[in-house]
């Protein structure tokens, strides 16, 4: 289940201290310098206690001032060059990782499950703050400015997936992370800031709702039903049509029939696995290809690329694969070559969503274009 | 606590069949008559079960074809003219309410509780499908074409409250229907098809994922403390500032401390309610004029109206205001007067919210905003 350390990674820090991670495409030797004149942002990162929902809210307020879409010659994810230094030190680069500069989630103390077993009940009605906790990071794909994710190689699509294999079993490492989630927001439609091809990566300081409630179905499932739920999701035939877009011999994408966005796609490893770092490299190559697939299928759906939301779900601390299986999730509000599904009251305000495109059909259309690829 | 049944209203029925309610802001007789020939669109409506998450999806294929950003001439919304039948059959109106033509929820047969305790393990995880359940409205605010309900006379507001109620009342009578959501979106920015001043109503056919938290958090918390949840927020005096924007006599408006959106506004009664038709008529009165007040402080924060989502968070069939507390939760997606929030990876993947603006820093500014006023 291990698999060898990379050896294509050398690790540096930016000039204020945060750290930096190189990935190659093939084992290279670099020597980094950032020699700009910078510091890390002021302003706190706290996180507040909603009492009516239970959950905990992020506030940092040092994010209201972040990069909001520079132009193309004031890229911070380019390379740097001589006359002007980006936020990484090279001249090329294949894969990179660093600190966000304006995180939303930083510090070393996670939340203690029970902080709030002794609360007065003013204290918790009042919505207790609690120093931020947790990291960010931002994953660059390509040194190239324009581009897509769906455009690179197979080999840099390998790299990228053990880069966040890699960071997923580091940060499961630090204190004041609880949860790794490794997700990519593309298109100006879901408010992309930045065009430079590239992802992120929380570490977050506690268990996510999303989480919570899908760790609290695998264990009814299994109580009930003696079963695997995700075992389960993978072998059922659903009687409205098969969910299946892709069937490989170690995953399968598929959209799920109980879909909530117009485009909605899951991709399930065959084998109970909770986390990245877990994956066997044979399972790390079928992935690549898949996704790459995947994502092209994705941008024939509708005009011009589709914008999208994608994102690993993992087993938080102390999960295993069977509590929580690893998948991907990735999903677009395009609902049409002209329209977008806005999250209005009942998705925003009751949690309540409603799908106006038939998961079927959407599977059914995913599975056809391969057909004209 | 009763209030008197309303004497300003009349019940007709379009000419497929839907209901339609005329509230009047002073009691007059209108005969209704629809003369259209127009049926009911086809298309059916659907639920999903999400055996990851546990929570059901609606499905309404026949919504892709809604009405969308029609011309002003066009607007359905509008009184009927002898030269166009539009949805209101009638040549002036001061609020109307009737059946959502493109219904997300509709039918009788409500989700039974305990529907998932006799499944199959392949039924539950390749996603139960359901029929339709539960009911739509509309709720036309003015005849007027252009304005905004912020601008609407005191009078009116309290017309659109008691039309509100009177519609809670009756739906929690329907069979299919076990929650009421009351909401209005407003702005392009999230999502707005209709400019026409207008309003929605959603007769859910179970609890709403946010309704079920909100229970369990302030059952929990009555476990815990022995005391009210929301009586504990309206009197907590969190020591990063002051949530309160308005203290009335029967109500309070307060940013929450835990506030998800840059703008977040909740409006609590100081009597333990669960549902709008419970509220006396003093409450009404002072409650629509302190939400006109509310409406016209947030469009002074930024340039331009404020695009939000306003909802009333009401008590399902069988628990009360000590279950649950009526209270109005009204949100904006607008950051600065030329930046949005979007819900990227983090809210719509793992339902973590991160915002850059401090709560009590919203609170302050739209506690201020009254004195230019």
């Amino acid at each position: 289940m291990k698999v060898t350390p990379p050896v294509n990674r050398t690790t540096a820090q930016l000039a204020d201290g945060r750290d930096i991670f190189f990935y190659d495409d093939e084992t290279r030797t670099r020597s980094v310098h950032d020699g700009r004149d910078i510091a890390r942002p002021e302003g706190a990162n706290e996180m507040r206690f909603d009492p009516l929902l239970g959950e905990w809210t992020a506030v940092a307020a040092a994010r209201q001032n972040r990069t909001h879409k520079p132009s193309a010659d004031a890229c911070p994810l380019c390379p740097s060059t001589p006359e002007r230094a980006t936020e990484v030190p090279e001249a090329e680069f294949d894969v990179v990782v660093f600190e966000n500069r304006f995180p939303s989630f930083r510090g070393e103390a996670p939340v203690p499950p029970d902080v709030l077993e002794h609360l007065e009940p003013a204290e918790e009605a009042g919505g207790l703050v609690r120093p931020g906790a947790g990291r960010c990071e931002v994953v660059v794909f390509t040194d190239q400015h324009t581009g897509q994710l769906a455009e690179v190689p197979a080999a840099r699509m390998r790299t990228v997936v053990d880069a966040w294999a890699d960071r997923t079993e580091a940060l499961m490492r630090e204190p004041g992370v609880e949860q790794v989630y490794i997700f990519e927001n593309r298109g100006e439609e879901i408010g992309v800031t930045l065009h430079h091809p590239h992802g992120q990566i929380y570490g977050y300081p506690f268990r996510t709702p999303r989480t919570q409630k899908i760790m609290a179905q695998a264990d009814g499932f299994r109580r009930r039903h003696g079963k695997d739920l995700f075992d389960e999701i993978l072998s059922a035939e659903p009687p409205q049509g098969s969910p299946v877009i892709l069937a490989g011999e170690r995953w399968t994408a598929m959209v799920p029939p109980w879909a909530r966005w117009p485009v909605e796609i899951m991709i399930l490893p065959h084998r109970s696995v909770g986390r990245l770092h877990e994956l066997t490299e044979a399972e790390r190559t079928e992935f690549a290809a898949m996704y790459l697939e995947v994502l092209r299928r994705g941008d024939q759906l509708f005009d011009g690329p589709l914008p999208y939301i994608s994102g690993w779900q993992q087993a938080p601390r102390g999960a295993t694969g069977e509590d929580m299986r690893l998948h991907l999730q990735l999903f677009s509000i395009r609902r049409a070559s002209n329209k977008l599904k806005y999250l209005a009251g009942s998705e925003s305000g009751m949690g309540v969503f409603i799908n106006d495109i038939a998961p079927e059909d959407m599977a059914a259309r995913l599975r056809d274009a391969g057909d004209d690829a």
